[in-house]
Formats: structure tokens, C-alpha cells, sequence
């Protein structure tokens, strides 16, 4: 079976009114679509639209994630906020809390602000890209369901807990970071087990805490609860560095939100054996590239110094050495222009769900 | 020949004589010699008192680094600060930045600072937990020479440019992250060489960009400009995550700061072949906990947080779940009742040190 492709304006339209059937605000399903067809340009269909039905449509339609939520503001200072979400939909919860961030940063040069009762809100890398067009840098955390073993266990502590940051440049494409603090995402996990291929070393530990090849019974354990899990980043050699930086964004997004955290924070979208709320936490920070001199300059030395890691000697058998952000803007550029290959998979469910709220075709 | 034994208040008066004896006024000579002696007590022994004669003092007298300078202000904001350091010792400019944020996140919330045209100032983790008693979560990063060898390259091209945060407790040691972003800091490829073993596999990579084992020909291309040099975190499976964080790192304390950034952050004390300032960068930043809500709530959450890593289900094999910070602060303790152990070469050097300055003898 091929795949489908999809024209990008056509694909948000339609996620978005699918998201405005089961009764978000449409302004919040603008917001929400734009985020999971922003993660399918630029490649990381794990957390793209293949995710509308699971993640968000059938959690609003139980009440699991409350479809018409306000953000609101628990407390405020020149440079910090901390919101609740109260259980909405994270994507509009994540962008507003970025956009009053940008806000707060134009005046005090920096604002950091935190999010708690959120849900899973997809890309963390979209959220530090709001700030780029305000001549800002923008970071973003979120922590999320446990899959994670903590160096010396043997049970997921943690979860994937992304790190992003993105800072503008003038003439090359931005840097923009977007990690998850174990050695890869569950996503890729899911690809080897659909394959039949082992994962490499150092991905996975078994119930016992040893490492793992198996990726089918690694995958069976990560959403069972089962002992077992992701490795942090560094693997053998070093992975108390990624449970270090997994903690770190627990102890911001959970605990200084008032948010879950660890192992507290609920798989929410029916995933895992919960009911409660996900009780996922974000946190986000705008800094302003002019309360540190020129912005101009900023972004040319940006350019100077993306040159110089693009001219370095490159090891035998690299083709190019790339700079975070690159692959994805140029995958951004190919698949605004040919479209978005869909897995035949994922298109059909799109086009059931359609059919299920009375929605036109897609395809 | 055995190790020496010193009292941790002593060698840092020592420390500090020493400092003064080259021109150091008296609060930045006691600040660099805290710093210092706090890495030994850590149990950091490559970035403390072994570095004294090195990486400051030689460096001090021929006026690489500015004995007399003054931390300036560039730019400031409510919840910014740009300074300049004017080549002074990068250990009193790290600490003053990071009091000058505590006393502005104390009204703002959050203050973010960076530090241009400082030094090589030791454990970033130092500056971190400068926010701790002000019940304020610290975050301090540095760049540093290029030791670390880019995704697809072959030359070292980024520092090792070390990420820290440290977040506060009520009744557990604080979480203090100070973590490289390379796979092991350039000291762990030293003790290695010396002891005549070879590198574990996805530490370094050789001249051809590929994976080496030979810790002897690894550290000799670290300080001789020659192509190889450190893998970034993640190694061969991840490694693009670590060149990000390095890269995220150098954008923030090397182009925001104004500072040096990739290989042209000075190797700075005599390391390296290059004798103009070093021009190394930091930034640092304190978050209020009040601007989020209760500190104490916060802390009591983070000692229930601490308590369920250290309760999770064990690895085969593994005694223990520890946090970030633990091993250090346990070590801490042993080494102000028991007194810092010195390898015999640091402890002649610095008993040389103190004859060439005139000061009483430290054993």
C-alpha cells in the first residue's frame, strides 16, 4: 500500500475540524493542529497526526482532557508566570504561555513561565520557535509519562522530558534544538519492533535492569508498566548524564510547576492504566536578544559561527556536517512544497475520523 | 609515594595567599580559592587546587589574566544583566553574576546574566548552588576551549561546555546537576593515559573522525590542535544530542555573551597555542521558588521526589539510586571531617608554589 500525500493548509484545516467537532474552541484547534502538522513537516511524524485520534480526539470526547479550558494565571512577577492549564489541551496552553513569556521578556529582557494540569502537547521545539520572529531565544521543556530507567533501576522514573531551545539567525536556517533526554524517543522503539529488527545497544533495559536488544518486548514494557524502559541519554557509558538532564526537567516542569512529576505524571490520552488527569507540566522561557546588545549582530555572529561548523574537516564518510534544525527546516521546505507523505495507516484513520464527524474528504 | 592529607580551610587560605601574592585583591583571591577547594571536596580533583599554578597563577603574572580587573555591566534589565568580566579571573566574575541574579529574581522572579572576556572558571556547579540558600533554583553554564569534535567531523570545534543546575531541599542533599556535554570531561581521558589503559569505546574519535581507544594519542591531540578529540554526549548512538547541548551552550555563554564561541574560545592559561585572552563566556540565571508559589511546598516536594528515585526497584547488581549531586556531597562531608586528599605531585607543587610566594608551610 502507498503512501498518501497531503497538502500541509489542507491537513491543519482538516485536524482542526475534527478538534472543533468534539468541542475545542477554534482558535484553540488552530493552535493544536498547526503543532501536530508543524511535527509532520518537519519529520517527527511520532508526534504529528498520527496521534489525533488516541492522543486528543477520544480524550475530549470522555472529558479525559477538558476540550474548552482557560489558562489561567496562579501567579506573576515582571519576569515569571506560573499558569494552570486546568486539564486543557496542551498545544494552546504551551503557545499561549510562550506568547506571554515573549511578552514579559520585551520588558525585563528575560521571563520564564511554568504550566501545570496540562496534557501531552507534542513538539517541544515548536513552542521555543515562537520566540524567533521577536528576535528572542525560546526554550521549552515538558515532562511526560514514565519510560525512563533511572541509572542503577530498573523500572521507568522519568519521562522523555524534552529539552528545546531555539535562537534566531539572519541568513542561515535557526537553530533549534529538540531533544529527548533518553537516548532516543519511544517512537523509534515502535519502528524496530514494526520491523523485526533488535535495537541497537545501549537503547533499552530489560525487567532486571540489563541491557536489551528486544525491541518488541522493550515496546510491550514501556506502556504495560512493566519493569523496563528507555535508557537515559549517554547509555552505558554515560546515561546518569540523561537521567541527570530528565530530573532536571522534572524538577522545572513537575515540581516548580506544581505539576506530576516522575512517575506521578498520568500517561492522560488513554495510553496507560490511569483515569485521573495527566497532570503534565511545561515550562518556557523568551530572552531577548536586544537586552544583550544588538539583535543583528546576534544573528550575524549566528551565521559566522553555523559557517564555520558547516567548513570544519569532516570525518571520513560524512557527507555534511549539519547544525540542529537544519534537517528539519529542509524537510519543512520539501514537504510544504510536494506535501506530507502520509503512512497508509495514518490516512485511513484520518479519513474515518472525518467521515465519523461528517467532515469533507482529505484525499 | 602516598597522598596528602590537608585540612579543606587551610588550603583554601593557602589557596587564597597564593592569589594575593600575584596581585589578586583579597575577595576575589578568597572567592577563586572557595571555588578551587570546593571542586577537591566534590570530589573534582581535575578542575581544583591542581590547576592553581597552571591555569592562574603563571597566566596571572604575565598578565594573560588581569589580576585587577573589574566585573562591568553592559546592559541591564529588570531580569537581565550583560557584563564583562575584562579578563579577570573567571571565578569571581561567575560569583558576583550570580549574586547580581539572586538580588534581581528576588523582585523579577527569574534574572538571566551573562559574562563576556572572563576565564577558565572551574565547576559551573559552584556558581548553581549560590542560589540555593536564597531559595532560588541556580543555573550556570560555561564554554570553554574546543576539545569536542562535531557530529560528521573530524577536528574539535565546541568545548566541553558544561551544563548546572542546582535545585533546592528541605531534608536530602540539593539536586545539583554540573554535567559536560561531551561523553567524559578531558580528565577522565588524562587518568586513563596515565594509567596506561585505553579508552572505552565511544569516548573519543581519532585524526580520520572515527572511533578511537588510544587514551595516549587522544590527549595528546587535545592540546596540540591536531584533528580528533572528544565525542559529545550520546557517543556513537547519540551523539548529535551532546554536539546539540554543546552547541546550545556556546550560543548562550559564547554569541549572547559576547565572548568567544567554537575554537575561538582561547584555550587561556598557557594550555593551548594561542596567547590572546581567552575570552571565555558564562551565563547564569536564578529562579525565584516564591514567584511559583511556597519554597517550602517546593522543597518538600523535591524530598518526596528524592525519596521515590532512591525507593525505585534496583538494577541486578545495583546498590544504590542516587541523584545528581549525592555522591558529591556525601564526598564533601567525608573531606571537611577527614581532610582533602592530595596527589603527590599537586601536593609538591603547591608546597613549591608556597616557597616561591614565601608563605608558610601547608603540611
Amino acid at each position: 500500500m502507498n503512501e498518501t500525500v497531503v497538502d500541509a493548509a489542507r491537513l491543519r484545516a482538516f485536524v482542526a475540524d475534527i478538534l472543533v467537532a468534539v468541542g475545542v474552541k477554534a482558535a484553540d484547534a488552530a493552535i493544536t493542529a498547526d503543532v501536530l502538522v508543524t511535527a509532520d513537516l518537519r519529520g517527527h511524524e511520532s508526534h504529528g497526526v498520527a496521534r489525533l485520534e488516541q492522543f486528543y480526539v477520544r480524550p475530549l470526547q470522555t472529558g479525559e482532557i477538558a476540550a474548552r479550558a482557560e489558562l489561567t494565571v496562579l501567579h506573576e512577577r515582571a519576569a515569571t508566570l506560573a499558569l494552570d492549564a486546568n486539564n486543557g489541551l496542551g498545544q494552546p496552553a504551551g503557545a499561549r504561555a510562550m506568547e506571554m513569556c515573549i511578552a514579559r521578556a520585551r520588558e525585563a529582557g528575560s521571563c520564564i513561565a511554568t504550566v501545570r494540569h496540562s496534557n501531552h502537547y507534542g513538539i517541544a521545539g515548536y513552542y521555543a520557535m515562537l520566540a524567533l520572529p521577536h528576535d528572542m531565544i525560546g526554550v521549552a521543556c515538558t515532562n511526560s509519562a514514565a519510560l525512563v530507567v533511572p541509572t542503577g533501576g530498573r523500572t521507568a522514573m522519568l519521562g522523555t522530558n524534552p529539552i528545546a531551545l531555539a535562537a534566531p539567525t539572519a541568513r542561515h536556517r535557526p537553530f533549534v534544538l529538540d531533544m529527548a533526554t533518553s537516548v532516543v524517543p519511544s517512537g523509534k522503539v515502535e519502528v524496530k519492533a514494526r520491523r523485526g529488527e533488535p535495537l541497537p545497544e545501549g537503547w533499552a533495559v530489560d525487567g532486571e535492569g540489563q541491557p536489551t536488544t528486544d525491541a518488541r518486548a522493550t515496546l510491550e514494557r514501556l506502556y504495560s508498566g512493566q519493569p523496563g524502559g528507555l535508557m537515559p541519554l549517554g547509555g552505558m557509558e554515560a546515561g546518569h548524564k540523561g537521567y541527570g538532564l530528565a530530573v532536571m526537567v522534572d524538577i522545572l516542569c513537575g515540581l516548580l510547576a506544581g505539576a506530576g512529576a516522575g512517575p506521578s505524571v498520568g500517561f492522560g490520552a488513554g495510553l496507560g492504566q490511569e483515569s485521573q488527569a495527566a497532570n503534565v507540566g511545561h515550562i518556557c522561557a523568551a530572552i531577548s536578544l536586544e537586552a544583550f546588545g544588538s539583535a543583528e549582530a546576534f544573528k550575524a555572529s549566528m551565521d559566522e559561527y553555523i559557517d564555520a561548523l558547516h567548513a570544519a574537516p569532516r570525518a571520513a564518510g560524512s557527507e555534511r556536517i549539519m547544525v540542529a534544525g537544519e534537517p528539519e527546516a529542509e524537510r519543512t521546505e520539501q514537504r510544504l512544497r510536494d506535501g506530507i507523505p502520509l503512512h497508509p495507516q495514518v490516512a485511513q484513520g484520518l479519513q474515518a475520523l472525518g467521515d465519523e464527524f461528517g467532515l469533507a474528504c482529505l484525499f
